[in-house]
């Protein structure tokens, strides 16, 4: 079995869309990420920290679902990091109304021991620094090291954040950031832009309009499977990121045509994720209704033309 | 031969981009449409008006390419459609400069005897009633009616187009006027309600965000073609509409297996047309290019999960 090393937030979410509000759920990317893999044959753990008031029935949903969690510290007398935001009515758009770091300030990754010679390494969207520490910690260079980062870190933390992209595989950005990193508005001029700063794949996340890989000359797109209802977007980015992720672990195939089919098992995980608060649709979710839906996208996006 | 009937604007259009700008150069749904259906293996003749304004030089370059002009009418003492727009740096919004009816103000449509039992009907953009006013001049049923409109008829002239859309078997949209007629944000919502007016197939237009064909539960999506320049976008909508008209009338199949290779074909021609100003690119596409780009199309969106 492959093995996957995720490295994000664990975290209290409460979400308001236009849909109905939550209080205090599970959240944090590498949640996401972790739920999502588990849908692979893969041994997965998550890094991570939270505070004393993390119950313990959440991190028991993990273990349930064999998630290797001794690389989550538990700070006493700390509290979890909160975020809590308010999607607007395209759902497209929403504006944060609290972030509290608590514990998650000063993270300190350790990697399990038993961690440190994964085929995948995620790095989900913190401090490139931070990044960077878990890369120090791995015994060998694994297969394969993916890295999700935002405009927060270009905007604060760009020399960081350049250093560490060196060190990187796969790096997944969304499209306008991709644009602020490189003042390219082309996403293909973007993307080969990225792929000089290090990271031989770029993966470009487009929401509800899909997402891009790019790798030299090559270029895949999987789009996003049109939903008659999107009830919450929260975690889809990292859902993605998991699927993606958990495929590479899994087959330890890490060729382009490899990586197309993690782009739409990422597309497909991610489009379930949405039709639920928080987590509850991928803490529920079945092998077969993924099967199913990934039926739906080989007939959403395969064709039959002849070229002669 | 397949039979292609085209209605369309036949125009002057003077374009401004980041790039450049352009006098009055040949434009209008109609010429583009017509230019790309030239890719197919149809009979195509375009109905239109103009002025005498309008130059034997741009009609020229119709006839050259066997497209049947018998159905434009030129208005002596008249003056051509203008239209005039400057783009966006973006290139996906555009100011709307001057827009001169003219001729067009008063067209009355008369589609040429040997065009009266065509296979395909294309309505470009147009006055729901000239629209209209064309379905009733063919002598039986065409195999296939395809409609292109836009917000301003759906502002102007709204019982008109409901009218006219219970007549037709697809109808040609882009996202924000799906949502704009039906009042649902969701695209698969909108497509429903769009298929219960009348039309059994929704194409919704996305622009750099590809198109989605809707058919009852079906739905297919091309993505466009991510290009390092887009150099001008204007007629990339009618170029689509063209490339999907040409191949149904060329294949005379209407089956949903062959819409979706309508559709990427479609794609694939409007991913020439915003590479130049206007026609410009239209007017030398080499078949052999067009092939060369499908095999992009397929390795841009084709790949290879089995599924047990």
């Amino acid at each position: 079995m492959g093995k996957l090393l995720i490295v994000g937030s664990v975290a209290f979410d409460a979400i308001e869309t236009p849909f109905g509000k939550t209080g205090k759920i599970l959240g944090g990317a590498g949640v996401f990420i972790g739920l999502a893999a588990t849908q692979f044959r893969v041994d997965s753990a998550i890094v991570s920290v939270v505070g004393d008031d993390f119950p313990q029935s959440y991190l028991d949903l993990l273990t349930d679902r064999e998630i290797d969690i001794s690389g989550i510290e538990i700070v006493k007398g700390g509290k979890t990091f909160y975020w809590k935001g308010k999607y607007h009515n395209d759902l497209n758009s929403r504006d944060t109304l609290v972030t509290e770091l608590n514990t998650l300030a000063d993270f300190d990754p350790i990697v399990p021991e038993n961690y440190k010679d994964a085929d995948v390494v995620m790095l989900g969207n913190l401090h490139p620094n931070i990044q960077m520490g878990v890369i120090n910690q791995m015994e060998e260079r694994p297969r394969l090291i993916i890295l999700d980062t935002m405009n927060f870190w270009m905007n604060n933390t760009w020399d960081e954040l350049v250093q560490v992209i060196k060190h990187i595989d796969v790096i997944t950005i969304n499209d306008e950031e991709a644009r602020q990193m490189t003042g390219e508005y082309s996403l293909v001029k973007a993307a080969d832009k990225i792929q000089d700063m290090g990271p031989k794949y770029v993966v470009i996340k487009k929401g509800e309009h899909g997402a891009l890989l790019f790798h030299k000359e090559h270029v895949f797109f999987a789009p996003a499977l049109p939903l008659k209802e999107v009830f919450d977007p929260t975690g889809a980015g990292d859902t993605f990121a998991g699927g993606f992720a958990g495929y590479l672990a899994e087959t330890k195939n890490i060729s382009f045509e490899s990586m197309k089919n993690a782009i739409i098992h990422g597309s497909n995980l991610a489009s379930f994720c949405v039709e639920k608060f928080g987590t509850e649709r991928m803490l529920n979710l079945q092998r077969h209704e993924v099967g199913k839906r990934l039926l739906q996208f080989k007939e959403l996006t395969q064709f039959n033309i002849e070229l002669t």
